[in-house]
Parts: C-alpha cells; sequence; structure tokens
C-alpha cells in the first residue's frame, strides 16, 4: 500500500465544488473517474477541505491510498493526458501512510481577486469580483490587519455549519493592488465554512464606509453575523496554498 | 449622420475572428447583432483589423456611422447589457466623419503570451501558449530587437495574403518575463497576414536553439519564409493598442 499526496490546479466554474454530490460534477468525481480510467479501480481520493461551487484553486491538495504501482511522473503525465482543460495535476509524491491531506494540513492561504474596473473584462468572467467604484487598498489592507491572531470567528460563519470549535488563528492578512485588481490575502490555520468569503465581504462593506476599518476586531468579538459583511461571490476565490510539514 | 469610434476587449476563444463570415460565429457580425437589437438599425461597423480565429483583444477599436441619436454612454451600458460576456466595450467617442478605424490608425501593438510552466494551467487554458523547456528571455529579447526599424516582411507573412506593399517599420519589439510567463510585445504602423505570429514562431526557433538570435536581420533580408519560424498558435495572440492622432 502507498499513499500519494497529490497537487492540483484547477478552474472551479463548472463544478460543484470539489466534493462528490449526486446529480453534479464535482472535482472529485471527475478526478476519481481519471485515476479510474488509469489504474482501472476506484479509490477513494480524499481532499484537503471542501470548497464552493464556483471556487478555484491555484493549490489543492489531496492523498490517495492505492496499492496500485504506477510511477508518480508517469501517473501525473497520464492524469493531465485524461483529465478535462480545468483540472491540472501539478504533483505527485509518495507521503507516509498517515499522511493525511486535510488532518495533516498546517495552514492554508486562501486569495480573493477583486477587478476595479468600471466596465466588466472578458478575461475576467466567473474569476474576480467586479467592483466598479474606487478603492482604497491601504483602507482596506488596515481594516484586513484586523483579522490577525487567534479568535473565535463564529460571525464570520454561514449557518449550516455544524463545527463546534470556531476558534482559528490567522497568521496572514492582507490587501494589495496590482493595476486594476485588488487581492485580499488571507492564510490561517483553518477556516469556517465561507469564513473568507465573508471576510471578504466585509472589507467591501470597508470600501462602500458601511463599516469602520477599525471596527473589525470589535465585530469578530460581537460574534454577531450581521455586524460582518456580505457574503461574497463564491468565483472571486481562490484556494491558493495549502501548507504541511512533510 | 455622426461617426462613432467604439473599443472592445475581446475573448476571442469562440470566435472566427473579427470578420464576418458565413456559417461561422464572429466578433463584428456578433456586434453588429447587438447594435440592432438597441438602436433598431443593423448598421455597418468597421475593425481596425481583420483577427484571425481565436486571437484576442485587450483593445480592438471599429467605427460606426449612425444617424442614431443615442448617447455614448448609455450606448456602452447598453451593448454592454446585451453582448456576451466575452465581448466587452471599454469606450465609445464622437469622431470625426471622415475617421476610419483602419486607415486613421497611426500603429498597433500586439501581445503574445507564452506561459513557460512544466504543467499545463486551467487558467491559462485558450490565452497561451505552452512552452514547458527553460526559456532565456534575455536571449529572446536581443533577438527581438532584430525586428526592430523599417523593412520588407516579405518572409514574414503567410501565403494567401494579396498585399502588394509588405515593408512595415517596427517601433518597439521586446520579450520580458513576469514570472512563469514570457511575453513578446510588439508595435508597428502595420502588420501583415499572421506576421506577428511568424515574429512568435522565429522566437521560439531561437528559444529551441534552432535559430541563432543574431539571425533575425538576415531571415528577415532573405525574404525566405522557410527561414523564419513556425506560425505560432492563434490563441496566445492579443491585439493589445490601437493607437490614433485623434
Amino acid at each position: 500500500m502507498r499513499n500519494l499526496l497529490l497537487t492540483l490546479c484547477f478552474d472551479g466554474t463548472s463544478y460543484h465544488g470539489w466534493q462528490v454530490q449526486k446529480n453534479a460534477p464535482t472535482v472529485q468525481q471527475t478526478f476519481q473517474d481519471a485515476v479510474e480510467k488509469i489504474i482501472g479501480i476506484r479509490e477513494n481520493v480524499t481532499g484537503c477541505s471542501r470548497t464552493d461551487s464556483g471556487v478555484h484553486a491555484n493549490m489543492f491538495c489531496c492523498h490517495m491510498k492505492t496499492e496500485s504501482t504506477i510511477e508518480c511522473e508517469r501517473f501525473t503525465a497520464a492524469l493531465n493526458a485524461n483529465l478535462p482543460l480545468d483540472i491540472a495535476v501539478t504533483d505527485c509524491r509518495e507521503v507516509a501512510l498517515d499522511f493525511h491531506a486535510r488532518y495533516s494540513c498546517v495552514s492554508k492561504e486562501y486569495i480573493y481577486k477583486i477587478s476595479n474596473t468600471k466596465t466588466r473584462n472578458p478575461f475576467r468572467e466567473n474569476r474576480y469580483l467586479r467592483y466598479s467604484y474606487p478603492i482604497d487598498e491601504k483602507l482596506l489592507d488596515s481594516a484586513a490587519k484586523g483579522f490577525l491572531g487567534t479568535h473565535d470567528f463564529c460571525g464570520f460563519s454561514s449557518s449550516g455549519s455544524s463545527v463546534e470549535d470556531t476558534v482559528r488563528t490567522v497568521i496572514h492578512s492582507e490587501v494589495f493592488r496590482n493595476g486594476d485588481e485588488v487581492v485580499f490575502r488571507v492564510e490561517a490555520n483553518g477556516f469556517l465554512y465561507n469564513m473568507v468569503r465573508i471576510m471578504t465581504g466585509t472589507l467591501i462593506g470597508v470600501a462602500q464606509g458601511k463599516i469602520e476599518a477599525s471596527e473589525i476586531p470589535d465585530i469578530i468579538k460581537s460574534c454577531d453575523r450581521s455586524r460582518a459583511g456580505i457574503t461574497a461571490p463564491a468565483y472571486g476565490l481562490y484556494l491558493n496554498k495549502v501548507n504541511y510539514n512533510l
């Protein structure tokens, strides 16, 4: 038995997230289909997290225990030849049998991309949230710093989540501009359901002048979902990095 | 009668270029459909150039003579609401009646995007040429400088072109790297059919060691299509800027 750590990159536009669902195409199912086509066995592949419908991944990790002896480089090439063009495998390596894509994860980084443009940009469809009014990225960055540290993020989670422990540690949190795109980058030891999308919505509230940049620590402490901003749309969100101590 | 200069941005993936064709969707036809839907008249819209199937435009200009009195800002909004998401209008302005999108053009700039990555990137499908071996962008830049100046580019044109005068002046020509993307940027007073794609193919020949960087002026002088490189695929090419003296 071997345990393989596979790294993926995918455009989530056509998928109902990672996790297998009845009656809807998902990345996990599409990936397991490709694996089955190559090694002849429908292996279970475990992802580092669920992702919402339409969310993208510059880096997504999963592990797969298999009796197959297929060599990693050959497996990567075969997967890339059999997967649709919106999913790619960028790395494959053998890891310890007790490695788990989700539980061994030390931290994850997400980015949220905002197109700060008056008119829509065809190259950014389904990949950016468009915000057509001016954005003061320095103000948003100072607001984003309010997320840093270990907090109970109970107010930054959508109902429907069944997680009991809502304390998470945010390690990096910043907003920067790159021409006409504004990016929110956040790294934490874990994220609650919709947490990054609600953080982004809160930053948009700051851009709109509805929320004060200095208010974020108070909003976190209040544990009141209604004080945070909207849940920003899924299509601007990217899982950007998954960190393990390998 | 008014003459409107309209600036577009489009992802060319789904189109057989700009120019109206029988039995194939084109940007011009799609654009004229949207115009007709808004002002009720099928106006003729004249583009700044033809583009090949799959070629993109960060900036594309066209003019349209019309009796319609629709105000530019309203027209832009209406067009963006009626055009498919892969075509956007970024500007509309009234120009002199003798302005012609093609003949009034002083220079055009193209960029060609190469994804210098080992594995395919789902976010770059249909938008980049992938080249998986190392690229020395400094070497390619020195090669690209060989295109500068006024030359007869007869060897850098696909057969099927009926243009008689094949002399063009290249004003800017450079190759630069931006992380794992390598970009060829070229500006000229005009381009022959497939000229940028053949220039790019020649630079790829340099990357492959098949063509010497210093050889480009000789290849141009030879007027021999077979000495230049391949015609690089359309999907990496973007019309990037169209310049007028307005």
